[in-house]
């Protein structure tokens, strides 16, 4: 890792190191469904025309500020972490959670690896799912909590609200601390919207998850408040091995409480500060807030994709790939994607989460898997299903290499439309460059390698009495799922 | 053609001939759209979880009261009319019309048809897209029709008013003629609202265009009112071509003047009668018609196909395919195509016409061609199309056959996923069985043939840098389009 350096504020003159951004990329996003799925998380969708969340928190990260981050992800997605970073362009370290336990785990082992870089390090926790449009207010709300956290507080980033919202929790602040910080007076958990509106009115802040402190002072803290969790992170870093670039924690992460760094550390440390962000923010949390926060018509008409629309006003249309005509509907939210449509009002966004939970309990797999299939190698998605045949589109990234495979129920033909793959067949080993094809025998032994420097795309037609993603007998695997 | 032997109405006691009936299914059904277009008409909508209206239609007609029907048809739809009829298990003969020239023409065509099977043939003219569920009720109607027609009468069924539409004609009814029959004071044009609940009121009944006369009668009316488009039917049949066991009219039928045969024959006649209708019926002309006709739940919620829809109420909700979400809303109609997708409300259905319209002058294919387009040999639909490939699922009728072709900028891939196929390439003949597969070059003829007796699918990957349609050169052709 980067060994850290005190760097000089250009907005204010005091000196501030390099801060150490950790970006929590954990959880899932039913919120957000059919788009985002429990596979497919809220930060890597593609929005707004153009990236993920995820994808924006690294580009908003100014270089003169923010050193190398670190993002804490859960193992299943971090293929798609590691694929989302390298297309915006931006090295990371990945720091894999063998089990989702809360931000107290995240935060404490984004601590200890920072402190690892830098005894002194300073530390920015931030979600990879929210939206900040002006990157320079964010890097100057930024240097101003670093300054606060060099001091020794334990720095929390208040959102000025724009609505009562009983979505977030509430921050009192108290006394001045000089560079725009205050001392915290007490938090405020998610209110009713009468209490939130009262909160308002007495200068309260929402609490958006994001930190800032030193990581000597944050460990402090977290060994005075939280002894048992921090022990239990630092033995699963001991525990951790390298997977593939990406350091894979130890078992003892699993047995971590689940619990919140607000309630376990925040309320009760006596360091507490709170800077105002000066920056615009949305953690679009549902359909409501993307709509918001992406370009309208006069008609307050969002539309992302091939949409024409006909008397519509206050509505977010969205569509992957098909025509979607819409015609004489106001505040509707309309979401179509490859394998699932959503329809309901933007007033109604947040029952979306309520609706997903209905799918899944009737098994629906549109519930929980997206129809693109994200894989260490790459991806595929089902293109057409027939009585006993299936066609899948295969993405293989360049340098990556499938399982060595055999399936009991289903022949494959692949024709090759894209790069050129390395195809092994019962040891025999073809290059199969574009507009070739190559027809794998049920129970053949074969594996699918990219050897190239540009993506391999192959059109796979299955055909057999079963075609389902458990008749696969993995012989050997760079990626250990034997 | 099948010689008609009178028979005896169980009905009534009065002796009958068998009616021949003669089904109008010419006319495109943009109201429908997504799932109806230019191209792939309402009468052909699968709907109500079952056959299409024009299939309902020919099973509708009881053996022991219609003879063989005789399908009037748009040349484009001439093999959906044929393999729908096959499908529906009932015999047919076709006559094709080089193009649409509205009723008058397609009933007069009608009654020369009869005519040459018998002279005093009964005919009954109906539409191909309207639904009435009720068989028994719709025999009963007729054979009352028939008596009167037998007498000389031109009859015209006269439906029940269910509301005071401004969709339909009116028909005024007279004196009694008997046997449930009354003369016609006149004929109403399309009123406006206040207009038809007076008429209403004043015992008027819609015109849904389906008409009984005999072949001599209504031949001699039309000969005395619209003599020159009997005299250029009669020609058009003269010139006509046994077109793969259809009859496809000649030039002549081009010329004929676009009139109706309620203008041009009806509203003249002296020897109109009407007989009202015992039968319900839907011209299921929109959306609204279509939930209206559907089995509904307690909420008013029609659903075809994958859906699950919470919190909605008195709403059209269908998918062909993918899940579809809907919650929250009332008085919706969401169609949801391969394609494309409609959100409108049900109230405004009427509009969707106008909608596709816009389409159309945005040249957008989804308006008038359907995602799966039928040909004379079958079908075809694309499933994934890439940057420089494209994958179709073809589909072959037993016993058919595509054209002998060669394209300038694709290879092909073909897998057989059911069936049997024979191809030819460059004059090379190869059995094509389930699970094989056959590479056709760029530039090579070829040619795809079901010898079978079942359906023959194939999965075609197109790659190439042009992947359209009109690159395809034929060289020989079974059904004429060289």
């Amino acid at each position: 890792m980067t060994s850290l350096q005190p760097i000089r504020s250009a907005e204010r003159g005091a000196p501030v190191r390099t801060i150490v951004p950790v970006i929590l990329c954990g959880g899932s996003g039913s919120r957000l469904w059919p788009v985002s799925r429990k596979d497919f998380a809220k930060q890597h969708v593609p929005m707004l025309g153009g990236a993920s969340p995820f994808q924006r928190t690294l580009s908003r990260l100014d270089p003169a500020v923010f050193g190398r981050p670190i993002v804490v992800s859960a193992a299943p997605a971090r293929f798609l972490v590691a694929d989302q970073a390298k297309e915006a362009g931006v090295a990371i370290d990945i720091a894999l959670e063998p089990q989702g336990r809360d931000t107290l785990a995240a935060v404490t082992l984004a601590a200890c690896l920072a402190a690892r870089r830098d005894p002194d390090a300073i530390v920015m926790v931030m979600p990879s799912d929210h939206l900040i449009p002006d990157a320079d207010a964010f890097a100057r709300s930024a240097a101003a909590a670093a300054r606060l956290a060099q001091d020794g507080h334990i720095v929390v980033l208040g959102i000025q609200p724009t609505a009562p919202s009983t979505a977030y929790g509430y921050i009192a602040p108290g006394a001045p601390l000089g560079a725009g910080g205050f001392t915290v007076d007490r938090f405020v958990e998610k209110p009713d919207a009468e209490r939130a509106a009262r909160l308002i009115d007495d200068g309260c802040l929402w609490n958006a998850g994001m930190f800032c402190f030193s990581a000597s002072a944050g460990l402090a803290e977290i060994e005075e408040h939280a002894a048992r969790t921090l022990a239990a992170v630092q033995r699963a870093i001991d525990e951790s091995t390298d997977d593939l670039g990406a350091m894979a924690l130890g078992k003892s992460f699993e047995g971590i409480a689940k619990i919140s760094f607000d309630h376990a550390v925040m309320e009760r440390t006596q360091r507490a500060a709170v800077v105002a962000a000066e920056f615009g923010w949305s953690d679009i949390g549902d359909w409501k807030a993307v709509w918001q926060e992406s370009p309208r018509d006069a008609n307050g008409v969002a539309a992302e994709g091939k949409v024409h629309a006909k008397d519509v006003t206050n509505s977010y249309l969205r569509s992957d790939g098909r025509l979607l005509c819409v015609l004489g509907v106001d505040g509707l939210a309309v979401v179509d994607t490859a394998d699932a449509i959503l329809v309901a009002p933007i007033e109604r966004a947040q029952e979306v989460k309520g609706l997903v939970s209905e799918l899944e309990a009737k098994k629906l797999p549109e519930a929980t898997t997206p129809a693109r299939v994200h894989r260490p190698w790459g991806w595929y998605q089902t293109m057409d299903l027939g009585e006993r045949f299936r066609v899948k589109r295969i993405f293989v990234l360049p340098g990556k290499k499938l399982s060595l495979q055999k399936h009991h129920h289903r022949a494959e033909h692949w024709v090759c439309v894209r790069g050129t793959a390395e195809v092994v067949r019962e040891g025999e080993t073809i290059v199969l460059r574009e507009n070739e094809s190559v027809y794998l025998p049920l129970g053949c032994m074969h594996r699918l390698q990219n050897p190239g420097r540009i993506p391999v795309e192959i059109v796979e037609v299955q055909t057999g009495a079963y075609l389902e993603e458990d008749d696969i007998v993995r012989v050997e695997d760079d990626f250990g799922r034997l």
